[in-house]
């Protein structure tokens, strides 16, 4: 898909995805079927799918299968879908909003969206798992990854500082420790298993690329303040203005918006000089981090 | 540890446990240290430890290394932790008391809670996929019965059912469904998985272990409910008596007090037929299938 236009990539990866998405989760014809309806509900139609981008982008690096990449975005997106779900609890953020559709509680119930989320994220893992991707150790390493990102020193510990940071005044440093933990991890590790998908990179190749992970996922975070602060509720189809209403500190917020501007700026050059070591392989991974700058959504 | 009495074997494996549980849940040093120590509470210092029991009793069938079984029995374990946290929340069960403390979400808060139970579960798959047990493929076999085991179509899904069951007339078969699913597929795969981390069994002592793991585990289910209605609080470490205030329906609110007691036998006695296969090598499951069905707490 290399020579298409990357509008045409994107949709085409985000449709892809979409139908993986909706084959791997149980279906409504299955027991229990009211939570196999939430789960769709919470997953399919909706999302830009950064993360299932990421790893198809990534997976062209190490020239990857369409078919072990779909596993690997999969995964990925229903972790990222149940993380969703849970901040949007009311004992979270308490979000009635999410997508342009109601959140997955409001739609059904409070317990049917906690088991929504908790089901969400083993499916991500029993896929990961139950079918073949390369060699079983690398499958493992990837497994190890995913779980690493999304635990306690990762997602879910990202957004437990989040919750304990509100109404106090976070420096800079230890922002980007919450994000680098919040969004950041589950970012890097699409990056990362979507390359672990195909021929093993070198040490300086895999050094780079994670460096290119690590700053794409702060620069994704510092877009999405900079949106929360400038966009509507419409065009986010979610609710705008969130953070400061909540007194959250954001790079708006500690930077101003201006700074957290040229920030994201100096990020996106980072992020592309760690790619330029894999020249035209990198395109798709390339025109992602710019397309993550310039969203406006 | 064969030739030492159950009651020792079974003490020294639960402290065994506790170790290694301790060992792999984050320290309480490493950020965020209140998630870690809310972690840490709901998982350490109680619990009868059955999963791990039988997961080290299943490993006697097939030789495994008791530092495999180790991580087996914490991976189920903390799957099992997870779930406790989660159905403990007001919007499930909304239960104050747990193995004789108050609940994760009374000690700490909601949200906390809610990240304790998603921040296990994770753990548990990190866990699995993070050290070599016998041959990747078997250990990819393992994380993937872990997690179906585990989700909508485990133990997830069993919640589900049991949340829409209150004041509903289930019958027998639709009752079975909803334990083999809420309980049973956990302590199915807590057996599976320790049988699993040795040397691989025959298809046909593989076919004998699985009915035992089945009968097993609806064994346990039917003694939870005789003992929810005939012993104490103080006894169970956790509100007794819940289920019929409920309206829940049980196995006592179905086929009466006796008739549960005699199908507790039939279940014991199945269960042992299963593996008289194994000859000597079963002893220690055998052992527990008896302390399942006449333990008082």
């Amino acid at each position: 898909m290399s020579a298409t236009p990357f509008n045409t990539w994107m949709a085409a990866t985000q449709a892809r995805v979409e139908t993986a998405l909706s084959h791997h989760l149980p279906g409504t014809d299955s027991i229990p079927a009211r939570l196999h309806e939430a789960m769709r509900y919470a997953t399919l139609g909706g999302g830009k799918r950064v993360r299932p981008l990421l790893a198809f982008a990534a997976g062209e690096l190490s020239g990857a299968a369409a078919e072990h990449l779909d596993i690997v975005a999969c995964a990925v997106e229903l972790i990222h879908a149940y993380s969703l779900v849970h901040d949007d609890l009311p004992c979270m953020d308490d979000d009635v909003l999410r997508r342009g559709r109601p959140t997955c509680h409001v739609e059904f119930d409070e317990p049917t969206a906690l088991l929504v989320g908790d089901s969400l994220q083993t499916l991500a893992f029993e896929l990961l798992a139950g079918q073949a991707i390369g060699h079983p150790k690398q499958q493992l390493e990837m497994i190890g990854l995913l779980a690493h990102a999304s635990g306690s020193r990762g997602m879910a510990g990202g957004q437990a500082i989040d919750l304990a940071s509100v109404g106090s005044a976070l420096n800079q440093p230890e922002l980007e420790l919450m994000h680098a933990l919040k969004t950041g991890a589950l970012i890097r590790a699409a990056v990362l298993l979507g390359a672990l998908s195909g021929t093993p990179l070198s040490a300086e190749e895999r050094s780079n690329l994670d460096r290119f992970a690590k700053r794409a996922g702060l620069l994704f975070q510092v877009v999405d303040d900079i949106l929360d602060c400038t966009a509507s509720t419409a065009t986010l189809g979610k609710t705008a203005g969130k953070d400061e209403a909540a007194d959250k500190p954001t790079y708006v917020s500690l930077l101003g918006l201006d700074a957290a501007r040229a920030y994201a700026d100096e990020l996106r050059t980072d992020a592309l000089d760690a790619l330029s070591i894999f020249g035209e392989r990198a395109r798709r991974l390339t025109e992602l981090a710019d397309f993550i700058c310039h969203r406006q959504f």
